[in-house]
């Protein structure tokens, strides 16, 4: 079980915060990128996205479009300077000055590495201040990290540990929101949602 | 609990690793540097370290070497020019190959992140091979991931998980090795002592 007791018998809520997709806007950045960058070739518009891997579908529009989408994200700078989600850095702010409530940001970087890991860590101090890159967890296995809520934008999260300690809010992405969630999976819609509600639905059952 | 059960019904290890100190050679790496770096200046030889944060025994030493100390390992370079641990990087490749255990790295990067964050990563890929960089994760706070064995030098790892799932195995290092253990708590000396039976004592006591 991931709720602690403080030392006041207090019970301290643990939620894991998503980057790409829940904190920064991946999808938005890498279409801008990408239009600008080929500006002739065809591309998947926002309402048309499904699937969390986006260079599967771009591959299925024409093949070596999977080579150039990936050039997108790999390239310098391009995690540093997406956007954040709307309301995300506000919520994250408000959330971390909330009564025992500790708080993560649980990232996959990409294989390819370069500039990826860094950025992030740069995009963290840059959008939260430096205290913050303390909270920050890089791991391709997020199953392995114990805590009450993962907010996550990728429908199908899975690593070694087949029961992981967390309820997984799937967040609402342009790739996933046809999706229609089985019982008793839940969606955070947007930082304009009631994430409030969900963090205290989880105080309530424990 | 961090044991998992396969399909085949048998239990699964999972293993934590640190890296600085037990698989790569900071303290080895940091002395060298510091003396190339600073000939004239007074070090400590690494039988005389004490306690696991190396600039404050620096700074006890003389106040104006901590920042010198810290111009030696926030250096570019200096994390993936570490050397390996003797043995560590044989007994790593055995234990992935071993049956029903999963192995992580799991470090704490400096908060001065430039050049820490990426060069671990190509730390890994170097000595481990690229498909190991799946196998890490960076966190400041340990107690959080879920594992039955950490494997690490520091002598007390504290974070906001007041009973962390797993057993800390203290790996020996020049700063930790005159430090009395309370019982049950234990030590592995080294890659030669006998690893093999930390990781089945785990096995069996499940």
């Amino acid at each position: 079980m991931a709720v602690n007791i403080t030392k006041q018998g207090t019970r301290r809520l643990r939620v894991l915060l998503d980057m790409d997709g829940v904190l920064s806007d991946f999808e938005g950045g890498f279409l801008r990128s990408y239009r600008a960058k080929y500006p002739g070739e065809p591309y998947v518009p926002l309402a048309d996205r499904r699937g969390f891997a986006l260079t599967e579908q771009y591959s299925k529009l024409r093949p070596d479009l999977e080579e150039k989408a990936e050039s997108i994200y790999e390239a310098p700078d391009f995690f540093l300077k997406l956007d954040p989600i709307p309301g995300a850095i506000a919520a994250v702010k408000e959330m971390v000055n909330m009564k025992d409530i500790d708080i993560f940001i649980c990232t996959s970087p990409l294989n390819k590495y370069s500039h990826c890991v860094k950025e992030k860590y740069m995009w963290v101090e840059k959008h939260l201040g430096s205290q913050f890159i303390e909270r920050l967890i890089l791991t391709k296995d997020k199953t392995v990290i114990t805590a009450d809520l993962l907010i996550d934008d990728k429908d199908n999260i899975e690593g070694v540990e087949p029961n992981p300690s967390w309820e997984h809010i799937l967040f609402t992405s342009c790739h996933n929101q046809h999706i229609a969630l089985p019982p008793p999976r839940r969606r955070l819609q947007s930082w304009a949602d009631d994430w409030k509600a969900v963090l205290n639905s989880k105080h309530c059952s424990t």
